[in-house]
């Protein structure tokens, strides 16, 4: 019986059983963390001989180009290849970057204002900026704009990606538009991967600014949980290409959540015309950027055959915790119907959406027992989930058993909040 | 005999001896590069105990903290405090970026383009906006200002540092003046170090603009060439406290010429409040910088010492390279008293004038017979030379005998354009 056809008498009995449990766990003292989609160290392990694999004929290119030195600034040749092969795209259409995605992002949002879009009018010239921000997303994304003072259009989050509708309306008529932030596969936090058909509807825009991008965050191109059935993600640069309209998008990836969270190799992916401007932008910027660290990368996986078998390791360390957290929700919440979530099948997040009004005070509730989660409303602009129902969940960090400990509460405070919330009525 | 002095006839024989020499040359084929200053790779080969010496407790802090995870937006603790004894600061006052001191520069103007410093105005919001530029000096600072438009200003370099009478004018009255590029110790190109009273100079400046800072570069803080009797810069950061002026410099540097020239480690350090409005925007820009690098630094050099026994190693490489340019410039050009030189006891550049109007003759006549200098003029905004006088020669990558050989040539080509230029008359 769902918890909303209780009597009131049935609700408050079940409130009051919660809370002796909340306040049994308080008890406990626990300290526990999710709240971040951080590796484990166990992950970060499997890394090690990346590093110590190196030998000294590593550090030269085929060609005899010493690779300590200065030189390469769109990155090796061979790295270059590499992340193409991630990104679906040609090795002349990468630039490898440092060790963070969301730098490359920030930068190509910084650029825009000052320098303008492949020579258009910078961004800080042009008035009102806006950008599309599907929901729930990446809090990151959303806090460059806010940074930079880019106003933030909410876009509902469906099954299959975005509502294209309403993307299609705002990109095609409103020149202010200049973006769109988009993590394709494996979703940060919902964790669904766009259809076929969203991909296509993405390749297909014909936006009313000349200087509009799409930003397609491709984090979790490779990180499935398992072997079979995991999403398939349509190469939006292909669908572009057939279009004509490969100067649309920018594509971002890294090896953070491959190698180390803090200190892989990010890059991005564009068309020759994009390409060709940031770099004549980036060889002011930089000397180039690390191409010791990218020569390791190239020497441990070789080719992209070589990253899906090491990411089997990873899935089979966060397979468990997935399944830990799903089972923990159904079990516990699915029947009394007062939280939904998704069931990603790869990626490093779960998404779970409480009753309208109670995701602030679940948040508080796990935080006060000693679990911190993402705070409620991070994955919306501005901080502000409209419904107050949003949670994120980050089940990469913590063990097995702790996070086991977390989820146990975080369902506890779901049923405490939702009995608090119906109580109010 | 000066060759101002020679007769018309003696100045025609000179001049068709050089040419048969020059063209001798030119028979040989010569493929040399001093254009960059570019470590050579037995330079390289030394800091690779850096990698190699790694051991598994090294990925942790002291607080048993993974350092290949994320976090630590500043920097690894024990890296900061390396840096703090470069820079003559507290270890609380060092942001560790990433491989490229040159991307914290860019940066930080860039910043202050977009969002102001210390939350002022945009610079993009203000207008005009102009630095200031001691010539000759580094052509990538000032490539940073032609790109944002921000418009430069020559301030010419005594023996001693830049012009302070002209720096102080500009500075403490012209609200427009938001900068200055400093390359204080060693300066690129000419070698000289700032003394005692320019810097005391710069340290009690007090700028019409509440947003301008010194651009600090202290690329070349270890650089010595010999290990007695090289120059001493006094620490800017001390006597700015000393007034109560601490916010109006950020201090750059970087490994780039320590350990690997494209893999080294970037530092920037600045006051408090400076620091906390960066980090404020940092936080947004990136997960942070690769803190793995960082930690093979700190496990490697230890602390300033360490870095300075290191550098003595570098020392050994390059004292033969600058001596032979040294020598030749000496032994050919003095007699003729057609160019004038620095004589620097570290950094990585020389510096020469050549007879007004002959620089990019001179430039020409050394790639025709193929030896790449610097571009002439590429020492001044705008790569223009008012005198087309001044060429930096970059003795760092070619070996001693590749480096007599393009020193010859060179030496052969200013005589070569001396002459020509005093046919002319």
């Amino acid at each position: 019986m769902g918890l909303r056809e209780y009597s009131r008498e049935e609700l408050r009995k079940a409130y009051e059983g919660w809370k002796k449990e909340y306040d049994a766990w308080k008890a406990k003292g626990l300290k526990l963390d999710m709240s971040r989609g951080k590796p484990s160290t166990v992950q970060l392990d499997l890394s090690m001989d990346m590093i110590t694999g190196m030998q000294y004929e590593d550090y030269f290119t085929d060609d005899g180009v010493d690779i300590r030195n200065y030189g390469m600034l769109e990155g090796l040749p061979k790295c270059r290849a590499l992340f193409a092969q991630l990104l679906g795209v040609q090795p002349e259409n990468v630039i490898v970057g440092g060790n963070s995605s969301l730098n490359l992002m920030y930068d190509a949002v910084a650029r825009s204002m000052i320098l303008g879009v492949c020579g258009g009018t910078p961004w800080m010239k042009q008035g009102r900026v806006k950008f599309l921000c599907p929901v729930p997303g990446y809090d990151r994304h959303f806090a460059i704009c806010e940074q930079m003072g880019i106003e933030m259009v909410n876009i509902p989050m469906r099954e299959d990606g975005p509502d294209m509708d309403l993307v299609e309306q705002l990109v095609n008529t409103d020149p202010a538009v200049k973006g769109i932030w988009c993590v394709p596969k494996y979703s940060n936090p919902s964790g669904i991967t766009y259809s076929d058909e969203v991909v296509r509807r993405f390749a297909a825009l014909t936006p009313a600014a000349p200087d509009f991008r799409i930003y397609w965050d491709d984090a979790y191109a490779v990180h499935d949980l398992y072997e079979e059935g995991g999403d398939k993600l349509l190469g939006l640069y292909e669908e572009l290409k057939k279009n004509g309209k490969e100067d649309m998008a920018y594509l971002f990836t890294s090896t953070s959540k491959i190698t180390f969270a803090g200190a892989g190799v990010a890059a991005m992916a564009a068309s020759e015309r994009n390409i060709q401007s940031i770099s004549s932008i980036l060889t002011i910027q930089t000397i180039g950027h690390d191409k010791v660290k990218q020569a390791m990368l190239v020497k441990y996986f070789q080719n992209k055959e070589g990253i899906l078998a090491h990411m089997k390791k990873h899935a089979a360390i966060m397979r468990p915790k997935f399944e830990a957290v799903l089972g923990l929700l159904r079990g516990e919440l699915a029947p009394l119907e007062i939280a939904r979530w998704t069931e990603p099948k790869g990626g490093y997040f779960v998404s779970v959406d409480v009753l309208p009004g109670c995701a602030k005070r679940v948040v508080a509730l796990c935080k006060e027992a000693g679990v911190v989660l993402t705070g409620a409303g991070a994955s919306f602009p501005y901080q502000k989930d409209p419904q107050d129902a949003n949670i994120r969940l980050a089940p990469s960090y913590p063990p097995v058993e702790e996070l086991t400990q977390a989820m146990q509460l975080f369902c506890l405070a779901v049923k405490l909040a939702a009995a608090e919330k119906l109580l109010e009525n």
